[in-house]
């Protein structure tokens, strides 16, 4: 293992306490919440500001040595563990928000801050951040996955969300991409290169962000569906005919048995399920569920339950958010693996009966989620722990849906990311383009210190 | 000069006689619709197919032969013009409508189709393409200008419309970017990497975009207010109130004086007025209206005129399109130069009364159009011909605006581009990201084959 005593030295003089070789520290920033195998830093760093980011990235780079940013180590694809030793970056010091932009619709904030911090922080405003990943994962960390979550259908994922980033590049310089107008034509697209791409090309420590106003009214519900696929069709004429959808959840019948099993008082029925929010002008919700209701009553939809008061929202949603724990409830101390597939909606409702199929033939408990009005759906496979003959037969069943969603001209990640775990598909998904993400990390990052081994591959 | 017979032998053996080195042909791919010097191109290709693309980028690669995309010769910023000669390569037999996806309100064209084409084609579907720069430019053009126009309040610029692109790269390899799926976190955004590129990192030969419906509803609508700050702070307030404007466009007491000389029964006065559609169900328009009226009229609107039926509609936007003309119309026989800058809507309205003091003070006439829902706004600076010392006048007024614009923290080019004549603000407008900028164009096209001397420093 390469000697970096040197390279601690130098950035123990910069950062003093806030740089830990502790054995529990490490660990904590080794892994992340997935199924994937823990590697430790060296050191961890705590930088407060941007130039300390910089100072910690041109020390390393002097000395080839890796460095991997951590925000609270949500991922669920391994991207903050750090494969090849080096510094873990944590920014949770920089959890300042900057300036809020009542005007514009926008705010600044450090990479640290929490999206649940964020809209605390916005209530009196009358404003709200949109992307909703369920965890309370930091901005920077949603930034660097192109993360998305529930609200994606109406609000957009994290793609849509930042207007602008500060980036500390692989030699320390310091970048700005974007203004704070709300388009431009000036140039690459910098932005939208950095957001998704894993801390590979650079480390970001400032981000401007578009907010919404709150809606005036906000209503919730859910219904039950004879099938997948009368859900499904549900949501494609809804989004044809224009209703804007805030939020639309699928659940399928496992799931919903799990959800039944941890939230007993929820009281619905072991059927496919959509979760759904409608957000507007208390007019324009009315008719919104009017229209819908009337579609999905086509499609054979019953048992409609309706919650317009806060707190029975609250626990709609919650339990929602809590779908991975229902999940695992189904098999009480098994451990999971998590799929993340994306395909056009058109062909969503067949890509689920192919991925359940493949799941009953494997003879694996995987109940399913699904953000439908993006196509994109999870399937948690339960494994028994320490079963290493399921633990083969779930990643056999991983890598058929995968494959399935490819087929059906999707992607393997819809919002989870590839970090070290879907580095395996990527020449499959994008053929040659998958060579021009290696030219361009290779141009940025010719010495290969930001989080190697994730994403791309660098030589 | 460099001696192209060779590598123009390899290219008529390859399109016969789609490849023109005549004269007009040349001079018709030498210019744009703006103020910039021409260049001609010494040949000019018609492929018909993405294969025959790749191979004249191949045989231009061979001999370090500029290649330079043509759409229809609509950009404003001289982007298709051949600096350093080489081949011009016209699109426009490329103009199928390859796919329609009516359930995933998505669309896969070659990149010859114009906007108008497009929606043509689309009428009988109830879907329709949504972005709108006035001009009636190919969708590979508006994908490589980041193009927006006066939907993009609602519906967003290409930035949010192209889901995914094939792009002939410089060495002649064809790749695509994106999936069909809506959402993906796998890997670099090349699909935005490529969008605004402006033909400097690869052809575009085929785009798959997004939808959306034809609203049931359409109510357009006029008014006059009392200042162009009191117009501004109306569509703040709308938006932040989430009245989802589909067009708001401002357009200054000059610009309504060149309005009433070109369309004499417009019958609208000289005052700052916003021209407005609203989309959505009846009941969902009405509102939308009866919220806006009472913003508008708070701060002073007057004169409200609606237009419901299509051809009232149609009329007032062809004045709209038509304001180019209509401004010209304020001094017969007059060059002109277009800004196109685009700041935070909260700085607006102090940045258009600056520009516009700015303009008195340099003795020009320029009337002002707005994409004000956006901060985008462009002033058409009225210039007498062959009159040098005026020319120097609006190109010194033209440099105050755009820098201007940078000292509210916005940006130089909203939706018109950089081409050559923009490049001088670069680094002031992007600080170090410049430098990155080039470091990607050199990694994707080590030869500067690619529209050289275009968007970004190549050495």
């Amino acid at each position: 293992m390469t000697d970096r005593s040197d390279t601690i030295a130098r950035l123990r003089a910069l950062l003093g306490d806030r740089l830990s070789t502790g054995a529990s520290v490490r660990e904590m920033h080794g892994r992340d919440e997935a199924y994937s195998a823990p590697a430790l830093p060296e050191a961890v760093a705590f930088p407060e500001t941007t130039a300390e980011v910089s100072e910690i990235v041109r020390i390393c780079a002097a000395s080839d040595c890796p460095v991997v940013p951590f925000g609270v180590g949500t991922s669920l694809e391994g991207h903050v563990i750090p494969l090849r030793g080096g510094i873990s970056i944590d920014l949770g010091r920089m959890s300042r928000i900057l300036e809020v932009h009542e005007a514009d619709l926008d705010v600044t904030v450090e990479p640290g801050v929490t999206r649940k911090a964020l809209n605390e922080a916005l209530r009196a405003s009358g404003l709200m951040f949109t992307v909703d990943p369920g965890a309370d994962a930091t901005l920077g960390g949603m930034a660097a996955t192109r993360a998305s979550g529930t609200n994606a259908v109406r609000y957009g994922t994290m793609r849509e969300t930042v207007l602008g980033l500060e980036v500390v590049l692989a030699d320390g310089t310091v970048i700005e991409t974007g203004t704070r107008a709300k388009k431009s034509s000036a140039g690459y697209d910098l932005t939208h290169l950095f957001v998704g791409s894993e801390g590979t090309l650079g480390i970001i420590t400032r981000l401007t962000l578009r907010l919404h106003g709150i809606p005036e009214q906000i209503s919730a519900a859910t219904a039950a569906f004879p099938s997948v696929a009368a859900a499904v069709d549900t949501v494609i004429l809804a989004i044809q005919m224009g209703i804007p959808l805030a939020r639309v959840e699928l659940l399928d019948a496992v799931q919903m048995r799990g959800m039944a099993a941890y939230n007993p008082d929820l009281g619905l029925a072991e059927a496919p399920h959509l979760f759904l929010e409608f957000h507007g002008s208390p007019a324009g919700v009315e008719e919104q569920v009017a229209q819908f209701r009337e579609i999905a009553e086509a499609q054979g939809a019953a048992d409609f339950a309706w919650a317009s008061r806060p707190e029975d929202r609250s626990r709609l949603w919650d339990a929602r958010h809590n779908a991975y724990y229902a999940g695992k409830a189904l098999r009480p101390g098994a451990d999971s693996m998590v799929t993340d597939v994306c395909v056009p909606i058109s062909a969503l409702a067949e890509c689920i009966a192919a991925a359940q199929e493949a799941a009953d033939e494997a003879g694996l408990l995987a109940p399913l989620v699904g953000h439908v009005g993006d196509g994109n759906f999870h399937m948690l496979i339960l494994i028994e722990p320490d079963n290493s003959e399921e633990l083969a037969r779930a990643k056999d069943l991983a890598h058929r849906i995968n494959r399935l969603a490819l087929s059906f001209g999707g992607t393997v990640t819809g919002e989870h990311g590839i970090g070290s775990g879907k580095m395996r598909y990527m020449e499959e998904e994008h053929g040659p383009a998958w060579a021009v993400m290696g030219t361009i990390k290779r141009a940025l990052d010719p010495k290969g210190i930001l989080n190697p081994g994730k994403l791309v591959q660098q030589n």
